[in-house]
């Protein structure tokens, strides 16, 4: 049985698909504070149960652990800006959340744990495309504190109990199911406004992105590849797209015609934004995997697809 | 005003000697659970003042920041060990009491920390001697963690809402006042036992050890040197000494004779203990800074000190 942490989320509804399509038992816990049920509606009850729960009650936590070999562990704020306004989300969701993952297998003698970190935890680095050796790591955002600080203690309990783990540093993870993030605000500025598109900064910051599909098949491809300690791999494609290009790209995706994009300008987004991301993949790539979507790819079919959900 | 958290504990103490010395005005928060007021009795009333609290007191925290210009947050449990028993004491007395502290700054406008970390958020490593630069960080003890968390949100609160940070990532800091380690261990052993040291593992554990003195001197040292963003260095000897070396030089100042030396066996003290560190401290050495003592010189500093302290 695999435990899906967040499993009603964007990517967490996506890895569920997945596992379901091999087969697999899973049981999802979430608090649908972004998660929706109806992202795997489809599944429940036939090979999916979900628990609709608080990682921060660690009862049901702890009942959740029960027949579990694996967990999932994804659930966290999503919403990085967020952290500008209010500081103890990320300290309550991903920190606090991720110690009672992790008390809760170890009471329950579950021993196997993949956790999906984030390219947030290197902050502002020189060296690009970043490797995972890159040190020291020093995230400017407190979603990027939290990420860091999940995999301390990931690492610090397979150290110490004896834990195997996998932990992932996504790149921006993008594609259908998306509740947040900036193709996300783009079209719902869109919709609000079918004539101006206003983009936060200078449009100059570059990514990396990774269809959500490619991420999933990562995932259980690096927890395929390695069995024993903690294996921690970036997970990205091996290029970046800019903000400005995002733009003309959901443009394009609208069919809207004459939009006039406007910068509000400066080199960041927000403060705890990170101008550029873009991760070193050959680890990943010497494990034999291969993402099919570049960035601007998965760029445009999450622009595609999140119109057809949200519509303008 | 500076405010050292700790400062009724081991390093906090040394250090409120030294800013006294320099004729600074220093607040002390303490909750005495390892520090003891007779460390700083000297001062009190004088320039130095304390305010007995535990930083989980964010209201008692935040009173204690009026006046304040700069931060010294060394609070922390002190003993390493424990996190293999209990799980939740450094994730609130180290990464919960961190963000307190980052957040009553934050509210009370203080804008400058200096941290105390560890060599511990290394874990264990193939680089020896260690930089700063090592990475991934995958620390293996629980308190490796709660250092790592908190590097991380003073990074994030740094790059988010501005501060200013200082980063001490220490070796084994021992000397006079010591309330733990493996110095404290062998002196109680042979208190109980004057004709037998136990020594948990095969002995051939080599860490660099830090005169206290040379450590507070190497903290503001640091702080002097850099003025912006996150400073973060190493802060150690450039040598190191092994735990049977470390048996010997205690037996030697306790005088007493014929102890039988007996091992454990097994490359580590107890799970999460890291067998062998080393810290490249050639950061550090550019700033034109020189510890006074060596690991081997300090040890003996420390077992003199403690058996005069103690007694046998």
């Amino acid at each position: 049985m695999h435990l899906v942490t967040g499993g009603a989320g964007f990517i967490g509804s996506h890895l569920v698909d997945r596992l379901v399509s091999k087969g697999e038992k899973v049981r999802v816990i979430d608090n649908l504070s972004s998660g929706r049920i109806d992202f795997i509606e489809g599944h429940i009850g036939d090979s999916v149960e979900i628990v609709i729960a608080d990682l921060l009650d660690i009862d049901r936590l702890s009942d959740a652990m029960e027949g579990v070999t694996t967990v999932h562990h994804l659930a966290a704020n999503p919403d990085i800006r967020l952290g500008t306004k209010v500081t103890d989300t990320d300290l309550k969701q991903g920190t606090i959340a991720t110690y009672n993952v992790l008390e809760s297998m170890r009471k329950n003698g579950v021993g196997r744990i993949s956790f999906s970190s984030s390219s947030a935890v290197y902050g502002e680095v020189e060296a690009m495309p970043t490797p995972e050796s890159y040190g020291p790591t020093l995230p400017i955002s407190l979603y990027g504190a939290s990420k860091l600080a999940s995999e301390s203690l990931i690492s610090a309990w397979a150290g110490t109990f004896g834990a195997t783990a996998w932990i992932h540093r996504f790149a921006n993870i993008v594609g259908p199911r998306g509740t947040h993030g900036v193709i996300y605000d783009f079209i719902h500025k869109l919709r609000s406004d079918r004539g101006v598109l206003e983009v936060l900064g200078n449009g100059l910051q570059e990514k990396s992105y990774m269809d959500v599909e490619d991420t999933v098949n990562g995932m259980l491809h690096i927890i395929d590849s390695s069995d024993e300690g903690v294996a921690l791999y970036n997970l990205g494609t091996d290029e970046t797209v800019s903000v400005s290009r995002i733009a003309e790209i959901v443009v394009e995706a609208s069919g809207l015609e004459g939009v006039d994009i406007r910068y509000t300008g400066g080199d960041r987004g927000w403060p705890g934004d990170v101008p550029r991301t873009w991760l070193d993949v050959g680890r990943l790539d010497s494990l034999g995997f291969e993402a099919k979507r570049t960035s601007e790819e998965a760029v445009r079919r999450c622009a595609e697809s999140l119109i057809d959900e949200i519509g303008l």
